[in-house]
């Protein structure tokens, strides 16, 4: 089944849903009902009744029994007028007020409302003199169509949720129930979205970030807003580091740029036409000047760049820093470290000769791919194109040169890749990369971008080898992306459980009993020689010993709970036979103390 | 001369270049004339007439004219109408404006007027009826005295600059002409500070951030906002990487909190009223909530301390943040790195049980003097206590045992101290450090303070050894203080030769001609292996390689200009022995290749 048939699909469970709850409830009200990502919602007024969960089985009974009937979806056209005198009939005012907002403004209003199921039959600007109806058996919708043939053509469905949802999103409007449903082409594929969804619940970040005491939000700090503790901090330090140093072998050099900027900056840049109303704006009660919290963090390093003559002998000059950047995102849209206002970015700039293009980025993709190894996500590669909408700045030739060149590079390096326009930043084409976790989820990670345009609006130059002034290329990366946001994939990928080189208490010592003490010195005495070269360097091992007077058991399942990665048991025979025994989550192992360090560099 | 004689003696020679200017220009009116730091000067209108530095060889001959007579400085005790009918006679507008302010106003307006200056006779609030004048020879002043006995006993001094200076600092009254002079009791004191002043010019970071390009600044950023470049934050990382070094040998933990808040948090905090002029208000364009960028880290700390249940068992729970804050200082005190808005604090917070205060202070204690110890400056602390005046929280017998245990760490350490009463923060007493650099100037660096008003305010607390709540204690600390400030120190300090550990880059490999070139590559390859573990651990050998088809004259003296610590110089010579030449700040010497890891890792 491809996309349309998905969605065709979806968009007719929900006129289904509508009928079979109109069968439970004859005085239900209609408002729109789309498909969405992974199924379908309605969105239903039914005055003083409050559908729960509880309700879900008997309409999804009601529900298969009109699939089982085989109802074929019937279109009819009919002039809004004859649409309004149907809706008028049926009671349904919903459906009155948006064929009446229809009349009065046509198209346009049509296409601000969920388009699809306002029935506007036919597309373009002009006036709309009809719409259509659909019916199946008994129930008839104003819906502009895509639908399968006959209501046994559905597949597998579920409801999943019902939801208070405004008329129109307006609070001022009477509110509804959101009801949504899950459908998929086969009941396999439904099982595998639900056993998914089961295994996200247990993974989700948020669970997580407070059992394992990762991060902490406050609400006189503000949402969106997280404050991370010792563990969370060791989680980022850790990650920004392997980022930096995939890098640094490339001969990227750290830099380091104060967190705000008087509005100047992205004048020039261009960021404050398109990206004005996503900052924080900064206010001085020393100095009149407009300032911002920096959003990103190119336009800054423009400056450190353009400190210094420079020659083509320099280029290219890599500049590295790991920095928060501030974004006013809706309060709507935050969700732990999904989305947050503070976001830390692993960003580089690179400024080179158009000659050095070609080389620079193979290098950038380079760090991505050993990164997402290390951390065992597979990865694919969107090209992010313009498309032919306004706001993009440069030359289209540039824009033409610049995307066949990324082209190259990800062929180049055999990635797994896609073609997409409209997705290009305003400065120039992008490679956005996507990588798939544990539990088979997508998420938009690492990005290399290539931009003529600033180098241009900064007066960017270095001179050639006849001493002339020529203008460099820019070429941005993150790898990590949003260190917070790559947290929240990263936990969820793991379920908590973090490689050996990253956990934050790699290794607990658990006694037996305190006849041990003196035997755990020699332990502890091992581990703090122990440093990680791999895949970072100069790691530390971090250990932690539990010693209370608690049983084994109890300082196991602890231990467990807290996911240690590595819990060493240490009671008097392994004293006695000068061993350690070892608890990993692959199963248990003795070995000898003076194999210990040898052992943990391994791991 | 104690400080008393001194002041006397420079105020004294503000009435004798007073005295020389009018035998110079009858027509001078005088303003205020005090002594100050190192010096002294005095506000004066010539009306056309402009003092140049060309007039200072006249003015200051004149003056030594007067010091050789030997004139007596005599006092006239008389009333406030007397002096007004002598300052009418005279012609001296300013001084009538004074005495007229003064007859209005009684004490209260001369005391916000330079007091000394002004003549008036006795101490105390009661309504001012005499006022003193003083004369030395043809010369009187409105002068509440401090002088010495006779223009002979005035020591060694020097005319500086002159500046403009409105009258009583108000922009809309007359600006007059402010003459500087510096003084000394002995010639010999004199020279060293006019040469410490030669010194503190060569060692300007200013400058020398620009020569060795560690640092610049933007327009299109703004004032007070530096941006580091790679050798710069090279500087930056390593110095809090000693700081956090020295600190996790004691147990603090890195944590990492966001730039910007809610105002909730500081009005909790107490920040809000007492620092909510210094705020840089932060305007979300999504949410209606005020905002604010920190201006110092403890509140933010609080919440991760109150994140989860503590009990006795777990403290102290010690923090450590190198994190940047912003503080809306005036534009007109910014300098270079000295005072800057945008400020990055290696600062840390203890919470701890009462009983463990001790134990803690001295744990920070060691790390400064270990730090300062470092980095190659002289150490004397200021035990900073409240006075009476408003403003301080808490009670007063918490703090009167506070500033006893602080008196009591410092004493035990043997640290050079001295106390002073309205130093302290509004939370707390802290002890205060001040370092005294190459060329004998203090500056303050590190503190360390107590706190029990914010775990009041915030409620923290902890559950003791029988189940019942208990308010930990806060100790802040900050061992650089501001990195950026401390910087601005150290650059000074070591007038850009910074020591081999933190050098941005360490050494530099200098050839003499192109058939050294493989063992140039044997030596960056011994290079390569080396890593320093003192006074900073995994410290990886920074090197460049200059291969130019230059002199090696040049090369050099590019090398000592960009004031490179190891210079290591290859010839064919060098290369048939298997030796290295290194030219260092104290010498030359040879090193055979075998030797070299070892001979860098001691440097």
């Amino acid at each position: 089944m491809n996309d349309d048939q998905l969605k065709s699909m979806r968009h007719s469970l929900a006129h289904i849903m509508a009928q079979a709850v109109q069968h439970l409830w004859p005085e239900a009200k209609f408002g729109v009902g789309p498909a969405i990502d992974n199924g379908f919602y309605y969105d239903i007024d039914l005055g003083d009744i409050t559908i729960s969960e509880s309700d879900f089985k008997r309409i999804e009974k009601e529900m298969r029994r009109i699939v089982r009937r085989d109802l074929p979806f019937i279109r009819k056209d009919v002039s809004v007028d004859e649409a309004l005198a149907w809706a008028q009939e049926n009671d349904q005012p919903y459906k009155i007020e948006l064929l009446n907002d229809l009349k009065r403004s046509g198209t346009t209003v049509a296409k601000e409302l969920a388009g699809e199921e306002l029935g506007v039959a036919g597309e373009g600007d002009s006036m709309v003199n009809t719409v259509s109806l659909y019916s199946q058996g008994d129930y008839t919708d104003l819906c502009r169509g895509g639908h399968v043939e006959s209501t046994g053509q559905v597949g597998a469905f579920k409801l999943m949720r019902v939801a208070g949802a405004y008329w129109r999103g307006d609070e001022h409007k009477p509110q509804m129930q959101r009801l949504y449903g899950v459908a998929f082409a086969s009941q396999q594929e439904l099982d595998e979205y639900l056993q998914m969804l089961e295994e996200a619940k247990k993974h989700d970040h948020r669970r997580l970030g407070k059992e394992l005491d990762l991060y902490t939000m406050s609400p006189l700090v503000g949402v969106g807003l997280p404050l991370f503790t010792p563990r969370g901090t060791i989680l980022r330090d850790k990650a920004a580091q392997l980022s930096n140093e995939l890098r640094a072998k490339y001969g990227f050099q750290k830099v380091w740029t104060p967190h705000i900027t008087k509005k100047d900056l992205y004048e020039t840049s261009g960021h404050w036409a398109k990206f004005g109303e996503e900052l924080f704006l900064v206010k001085s009660q020393e100095t009149s000047d407009q300032m911002a919290l920096k959003p990103m963090n190119c336009p800054h390093h423009t400056q450190i760049f353009a400190s210094q003559p420079r020659s083509y002998r320099d280029m290219p000059v890599r500049y590295l820093e790991t920095t928060t950047d501030y974004r006013d995102e809706k309060t709507g849209e935050l969700g732990g470290l999904s989305r947050v206002r503070s976001l830390t970015q692993d960003d580089s700039h690179v400024f080179c000769r158009p000659d050095q293009i070609e080389q620079e980025i193979n290098n950038l993709l380079a760090c991505a791919q050993e990164l997402y190894r290390i951390v065992g996500m597979k990865l694919r590669v969107r090209l992010s194109y313009r498309d032919d909408s306004e706001g993009y700045l440069g030359a289209p030739e540039l824009w033409q040169s610049a995307q066949a060149q990324l082209k190259a590079a990800v062929v180049a390096k055999s990635l797994d890749y896609f073609e997409q326009e409209g997705e290009a930043a305003f400065y120039g084409p992008k490679i956005d990369f996507m990588a798939t976790d544990a539990i088979g989820r997508e998420h938009q990670v690492a990005t290399v971008q290539l931009d003529f345009v600033q180098p241009e609006r900064f007066g960017l130059e270095y001179t050639d080898e006849s001493g002339k002034a020529v203008r460099p290329v820019m070429i941005h990366s993150a790898l990590l992306g949003s260190i917070e946001r790559f947290l929240s994939v990263f936990i969820e990928h793991t379920a908590g459980w973090f490689p050996f080189w990253i956990a934050p208490e790699q290794v607990r010592i658990l006694t037996i009993n305190d006849t041990v003490k003196d035997y755990v010195d020699e332990i502890t005495s091992v581990l703090s020689g122990v440093v990680l070269m791999k895949p970072i360097k100069y790691n530390e091992v971090r250990f932690t010993t539990d010693t209370r007077n608690e049983s084994l058991g109890k300082k196991i399942r602890e231990a467990t709970v807290a996911k240690i990665p590595m819990q060493i048991i240490v009671g008097p025979k392994d004293k006695t036979d000068r061993v350690v025994s070892i608890r990993t989550q692959s199963g248990e192992c003795k070995v000898e103390l003076a194999k210990l360090a040898e052992y943990v560099k391994e791991s």
